[in-house]
């Protein structure tokens, strides 16, 4: 009968592991220790992808300042470059919460590529002695500058993507501020009626809004080109030799295309978090703003006819069992929640990131978990905002222009011409009669029909208007 | 020349103190060490009144095992009652955020306490061998057991002011709801029409919420009972007799006329902050409905012509100086932005809590801050929103009975009585002619305006409603 | 060739649905609007099995209220019993961040139910005339009441499993307390070094901790049992039967076994969140202790020798690949993180909270889905500190011991013994020579070592020990 | 007898004012309006010269229109440049926490101009048809742009002087970085002792996170430029001439000094808070890090015997009462308590900017309350740390060496020296014998005590270690 399970050995003893898994003795303890989500790293494969190129940046530092033999070197980048394509992601098992700043995910990736290298040398697994996770796939590097290293170029990766749906909801809303530029209705400041707009105005400002987030969300990209890999335990560099630092930062940017440099400082890159605090911020600020926009959609949206019913929300479901017709602003509501979602992440980075001791934050773990996943869920919200919502929204014109017409601030936009006196007793009579403004000033013949809907064309009503 | 100043020692040195302060050496160190808000604990005139509760108690307890001579006792005790009567607050100096978990306010009230006490006694400022401020006034204490047994005392009696204003804002709400028993409306679900209601039922669902949350915070109360005086340092009653932890809080009965009790561990109760973390956070559930109920409020009154405009809040103030009339719900307002502190509060009373440390914690002081400015600037608010806001709404009954006439939902509760088919024929006019479907029904005979309008009567339109 | 679909129509049009899907147009139509985070509220199998509790509850109502056949009724009640046994939780497929508060939750639980109940009865799926989603297994129902009743039964049931784990953790720290009653060592407040207690002191510490918190869990379950079922769409219970709000209660009294409520006010009860935000509010203060626990237990087996080296952690992993030996304590060190993301949920409910809008809060599925994985995570998390770490923590004694023989503070409990003058000399000589106090004692010939050794007896120097 | 009272009205009513009294009818319904905080907007000098600072340059540019007098332009800009010296500030009674956006805020600002521009002109006070606080000081102005840029011209320079105590700090940090340059000591991650360092490199790492805050705030300056001044009501400019727009950034550049600019879009400009939200954040990081880097100083300073030891903290004021001699890290624990206020102010900042609605966020008084408060404490504590703690920091060189000979790690020091086998016997031996690694090194006579000292030294011990 073939054996099922192989065994490996470590200073606390040893284990039986699954024959054919990739991952060893250290995956195995911690994939035990830790049972918190039930998830796996794996749910992040750009964040393998990452943890791979370092691996393969390193090796090659290895290999040239001498260290790895071609053989052990070939072996240990073809193992990385499958990773890079996607495969043996089902090897990395540990959860993304764990304890110890990231270890268990570095010997998860030390022991997978460590075994597939044996396997592509036609070496049985854990046949250790010729490459090691530790000794060789490891080598002059440390959790401690492998793992935020790995999480910096994974969020670097991810906040592309985030600023791609941000241009297609931005250009969402450009097109209907285009669609909408000859609409004009009542603005509003404290729900209150205010003076008037275009409805190509008020789309116009979250397509702006939207504009100037990608703009932060790159200026925050940057702190993310800063490395501390080199740095080993503690910044000191301690085991790796004094070309490596430099080498490594080299082959990185080469492994990934993107220009990365070797902080300043080693002790201080590799215990400050700020870089995460200041990414997790951002996030928040493009989170609010668009929960911001999804609040005015729904409110803009809201009756049909006991409700502002100025824009229609294209119908995506059924809003309910027990009033048959009623449909819900559902993709706002939804995008509502994946903001609310990453405020709360961000009071979780914070206290995590604070929590940090002497040499080394420990907390990164549930930092890059919470990172990931609020960029995720932002990303695929935003797509969905853009192509489900935005893209067949709707203008109610007639209801915005009777807005205008029935207001009293229409009075106050004819000041300038009818005089304040005239347009006093309009107000006046108007709030008494509950008649519209625009009625009153027909019947008075202060202007002709022709004249008035003239003055309330959106060029002469909204004073900085753009045909 | 007479002298300005007197001076007085510590282990540290010695410092010139004005000659007439009563605080001395610990609290001038104190205030110079912190100087952050630019304000004293003298803000919270409660606080210092309980400090001064405590001491009093601890001051017969320790006459009563014969540590204290008459004279001692009587000239603390006066000194004692005339800071609960409001007198010497001036003399708190201390900034109410200050490192070292309480000491400063502790020896504020320590020196205060031992100098008044002199005073009393025709001796002059420092005369410390006849009443030290930590062999007498502190004796058998630890600012340890004093500083939160002063908070707690503090927060029950705020909290009771509280519930005064939740209060009076249910009633206001109450009576409203009883006024608008009649006004039939829209019930709006995800900001899209939905059933009838009336204007009454939806004001009682305020009263009905803020009930609740009397009820909560009174159970919150219950924690503040448990006290660790007798505890000292870090709860092993050092320095203290073995009678005395029983003996102190019966005496701090008597004099607050609560009933509070000895915590079953004192070690456990000195290092604790579950108490303060619990309140925060029965004050943010406070704090979310009141404001939740505010925005209900901005919402049901905006317009007047472009929103919903079923309500009218009081006019409070001009709110524009470019539009004329304009008034904003400008209460309502300020009550969201106290929410929102409270909120924040929260947030900040959580981090300094999950951050103690080993037998105490101590951020106690910012906690203590946080909580009593919440309590305050909630109770204040809501006394605002009761009697500047909520007494003077008045109904636009035309207006919500219009949004029942023209809705689609009508339709559906005139289906058990015309049948389906009906109905649904009379929905589909009604949106492709954007007639009220109440003229429909009309014109279609169906029922006379008699019957159709007894059929709209509260009692009949909205089923568990009560006259 | 067989069809591999088959075709549902709903009023904004028709969809292809897997044949064998038990779900319908409803749930495919969710399923697609919402693709936020990957999962299904199949994740919280509780939640399902809740789901269907309440609609048997609702199934035998409707039956005994004359609304469903005999057959319809037994088919739906079986669907139902064999979805509380496990049986087709992969049906359930929608994202649990979805829009529209649940009811595209509470339609593929219905849609679920009823082409099983056809199934049952021999029939094709989606011959919904015998048994309609909508008209038979939602009958007298709305998501609004529905979707918070599942909501709160699973979290009632929920902290059950987390009072469990939390007890078997205070059963831990309580047996540590035992075992460590005579380890004499310093006690610190501030990171200071103040004066002596037992190590069993300080575990029970976290004993008593915990156990106060199962209390409040408790007492917060109590909001649980306060439900708001038959209130349908806002809370006048519109489309259902007089009788029906008591006999659906009773029915899930029945189906339960939990002596659940209705509420007061359903109005009231639809619309409010209170019960949520309290529920967080009390798991955010178990977070935050547990996590104070856990940094003590990192403080405490600091080191080993530049640290303060108290007690030791079982070894569950090696720590380091660059440091042979070293070996972290990962298990609270995960604690800490799952508190972390406790303390960042509470921010999310809170903002959802405040969020809700007039007769409904839209934002409840974000509000349960972050409830639910809280206590799932905190559940995990609690078992794995009693079992991986708590229980098998030893004691430095010899360390603990020395510290004390080495403090100043030291002389402060020989102060009533030896007299002020005699104590201070001693600590003086101790901080010049940097002597152990201990010696210096017994140079001084002030006591024999056996006398000091039975002075330093635990009984003799903790007032409050306990053998 | 003399009137003390004089009679203003608006169309809301009239009210009595003190005769004296600089502000107007407007001020004074605020001020009964909101009465929240028991402070008022003068707690912020900088923000009351910066409305001056906007009302100054708003009358030049009217003036330049043509819409102001001689007379009226001289006496506004008059009574403006007083504001700006700091007198008047008494006027400035509203509370910072109110409803309306900052119209009470702006009114009060406008009346107290108004007035004492009559007084200038010798004019009675509330001669309004000749300087009026609307018409002629409020001239092409809204609340909704002047509020939000006062606002911001505070921020920037508030924020100038936050950079000035950071550089301080730094630059505290930075001479003990050289001081301790030579002092080994053992590096520690996840509190376990790791490999050696200096404890100068420990210093210098919190210089080298500071310095880059200090360029994170400068980066956030930028954003704080961007104004929406011209915007008037929502941003379409209403009531203001063309050239206004232009003509008024440019008079405020001169005022100011610095190189404001208009935002590209005013109706964005308007309504978004995403600056400040921004701003918010970098506080924020800078708090968490400022708050980790006082975590470690109260951990190094730990003891003095039962701790770490490493560092001793300045003595500020005696720590306890009953244990003389104890003394605190008073100073770090209360810059940890104001990084707490700073990161619960981050969260109200969200919440209230999430909640803006359409062409405004009401809830502007909130965040400038809580930004303004957040940049003073953060200053005033920064510089406290500096001056009182930092400054006077001394090094414990024999306990940091000490650790150093006791470690474990020193072996691995030694590895590429004397071998693995031999180090890890060593190592061995040390945790059986508990002996310190230094003498069993000695005791074997692998080196002699010159030799071992010369590898001690840190330019052997650490790799980038600089002199």
């Amino acid at each position: 009968m073939e054996e099922k399970y192989r065994v490996e050995h470590d200073f606390l003893g040893e284990k039986r592991i699954e024959k054919d898994a990739y991952y060893g003795i250290q995956t195995l303890r911690a994939s035990e220790n830790f049972n918190i989500t039930h998830t796996s790293i794996a749910l992040f494969p750009n964040f393998i992808k990452s943890l791979a190129k370092v691996k393969k940046a390193c090796a090659l530092t290895n290999y040239e300042l001498g260290d790895l033999s071609d053989m052990q070197k070939n072996a240990i980048i073809q193992a990385c470059n499958e990773i890079i394509d996607g495969k043996f992601h089902d090897q990395f098992i540990v959860d993304p919460i764990q304890g110890g700043a990231g270890t268990s995910t570095n010997m998860n990736a030390n022991e997978v590529i460590a075994n597939r290298a044996l396997e592509i040398l036609g070496k049985p697994r854990s046949a250790y002695d010729i490459i090691h996770p530790n000794n060789h796939v490891n080598m002059s590097q440390s959790t401690n500058d492998v793992y935020p290293t790995a999480i910096k170029i994974t969020l670097y990766e991810l906040i592309y993507k985030l600023k791609d749906s941000l241009r297609e909801l931005r250009d969402s809303f450009d097109r209907k501020a285009v669609e909408f530029k000859d609409v004009l209705k009542m603005g509003r400041t404290q729900l209150q009626d205010a003076v008037p707009m275009t409805l190509g105005q008020e789309f116009k400002t979250y397509a702006v809004m939207i504009d100037e987030d990608i703009y932060r969300l790159r200026e925050a990209q940057a702190l993310l080109k800063e490395l501390n890999l080199g740095a080993t335990a503690i910044g000191t560099g301690i085991n790796t030799k004094p070309e490596y630092r430099r080498k490594v930062i080299n082959n990185l940017r080469d492994v990934t295309g993107v220009d990365y440099e070797s902080a300043g400082d080693l002790i201080e890159a590799t215990q400050d978090t700020g870089a995460f605090v200041h990414i997790s911020g951002i996030l928040k600020r493009v989170a609010i703003k668009i929960s911001k926009i999804c609040n005015d959609l729904r409110l803009l949206s809201s009756g049909p006819r006991a409700g502002f019913n100025e824009i229609n929300l294209p119908k995506m479901q059924p809003g309910s069992s027990i009033m048959p017709g009623k449909v819900n602003p559902v993709i706002p509501e939804v995008v509502n929640q994946v903001a609310f979602e990453v405020i709360g992440a961000d009071s979780t980075i914070s206290i995590a990131c604070e929590g940090g001791q002497l040499q080394l934050n420990v907390f990164e773990p549930i930092v890059a978990y919470k990172l990931f996943t609020s960029i995720n869920i932002m990303r695929r919200s935003f797509e969905t905002l853009a192509q489900k919502c935005v893209n067949g929204i709707t203008a109610n014109e007639d209801v915005c222009m009777e807005n205008i017409l029935n207001s009293v601030t229409l009075v106050t936009c004819l000041n300038p011409i009818i005089g304040y006196e005239k347009s006093s007793a309009i107000a006046k009579e108007a709030l008494a009669t509950n008649k519209r403004v625009y009625d009153i000033i027909l019947e008075q013949k202060l202007f002709t029909k022709e004249e008035l809907d003239e003055l309330l064309h959106p060029k002469n009503m909204v004073s900085n208007y753009k045909s």
